[in-house]
C-alpha cells in the first residue's frame, strides 16, 4: 500500500501566531500504520513556516516571535508592493520543510519539542503537507 | 531501479543572488518517473543556500537579500581571514537542505513558492544536488 | 533488514559551542552497508540544533556563534522565567532536522563542509537521531 499524502489544515487567528500541530501529527503516524521511518512535513506557503522548539511553556514561542518582530520590523522600507515583506523574511529564516524520525510506530520528537506552524501574515487558511516514508519495505 | 542523485548546476553572475531553479527541479522529477514519494534538495557549498519562498514578484527575493544584509554586513570585525564570514553567516541562516513531496509525479510546490539557490558569495559556479525517495517500491 | 535509528552522543563542554559530528555521521553511514539513500539528521532538544557549514577553519563557526549572540544577547527583556530564551531563538535560526543524500555507500558532502551540532546553552549531554532511508530495496 502506497502511503499517500496527507494535510493538516490550520486556521490562524492573529496576524503572527505559532500554532501547535504535535497532536495532529502525531495522530497522522499513528493512523499510517508506519512503524519504522521518517514523517517529512513541508508548508507551501511563503508568509509562514515551520518550527520545532518548546511547547511547555509557551512564552518560549512568544519571545521567538517577539524577537523576529524585532529583528525583521513590519515597516520597514521593503520593495514588495503588496506590503508584507516581512512576513516572508521571518518564514524565511524559520524551515519550510522538517524531517522527523518514526520508530515502533511513534514520532520521535524530544520531550519538550513540539512542532509549529508559524503564521506571520494572518489570520489566514494554512496548510501543512505530510508524508510517511517508511525505511525498508 | 535505483533512483540516482542527479544534479543541476547553477552559475550565478552577481555576489550575492538568488537563482530560481523551480522549473528545472519540476523537470527532474518528470524525468525520473517516480510518482510519488519525496524530493530531496541539497547544496554541498558552505556560503551558498536553499530557499523556498515567493517567485511571482522577484522583489521578494530582493527584499529577503537586503535584509540579511542589514542583519549580517559584509564589513563587520570577523575572526576567519579569508573575509567572506558574513557569506558563511547568511548561509546558515536559510537551508542547507529541503525536502518536497511529489504525488502523482508532481513537485507539491504551494503556488507561490519557488525553489531557490541562494548565492552569497559570487560569482561562482554551484551545484544542487537532488534524489527522488518513492514512498514505496 | 530494517535500517533502524541511531543515536549519536554529544557531551559539550562551553555555553555555546558548534562541535563537529561530520567523522561519526559518516561512520554511521560505512557501518549501516546503505549503498543509496538518505540520512536524515535530527535534533530532540530545543536550545541545540544542527548547522552544516565550513569545518577547515574554525574561525567559521566562531564567527556564526558570534553573530548570533549578536543578533540575539543573552540578556534581553524575554518572557521564558527559565532565562534561557536567546538560546531557544538561536536554534530556531539554524536547523532542527537535516537530510543529506548518500551514493555509492558515502555521505555527499561538499568538500569544506562538517556537519555541526549547535549548543546554545551547555553544558551538557545532547543527541543527534540519525536514520538511513535507502533509495529502494
Amino acid at each position: 500500500m502506497i502511503e499517500s499524502r496527507m494535510t493538516i489544515e490550520v486556521v490562524t487567528a492573529g496576524h503572527t501566531e505559532f500554532v501547535d500541530i504535535s497532536s495532529r501529527v502525531r495522530r497522522l503516524v499513528v493512523e499510517s500504520g508506519i512503524s519504522d521511518g521518517i514523517c517529512c512535513l513541508y508548508v507551501p506557503h511563503t508568509t509562514a513556516a515551520l518550527l520545532i522548539n518548546e511547547n511547555a511553556d509557551p512564552s518560549v514561542v512568544q519571545d521567538i516571535a517577539s524577537k523576529l518582530e524585532r529583528i525583521v520590523p513590519w515597516n520597514e522600507r521593503y520593495l514588495h508592493l503588496e506590503g508584507n515583506s516581512a512576513a516572508h523574511i521571518k518564514a524565511s529564516l524559520m524551515q519550510t520543510s522538517q524531517v522527523i524520525l518514526v520508530e515502533s510506530g511513534k514520532l520521535l520528537l524530544g520531550i519538550w519539542q513540539g512542532i509549529f506552524l508559524c503564521e506571520f501574515d494572518g489570520p489566514r487558511q494554512r496548510k501543512v503537507l505530510v508524508k510517511l516514508i517508511p525505511s525498508q519495505t
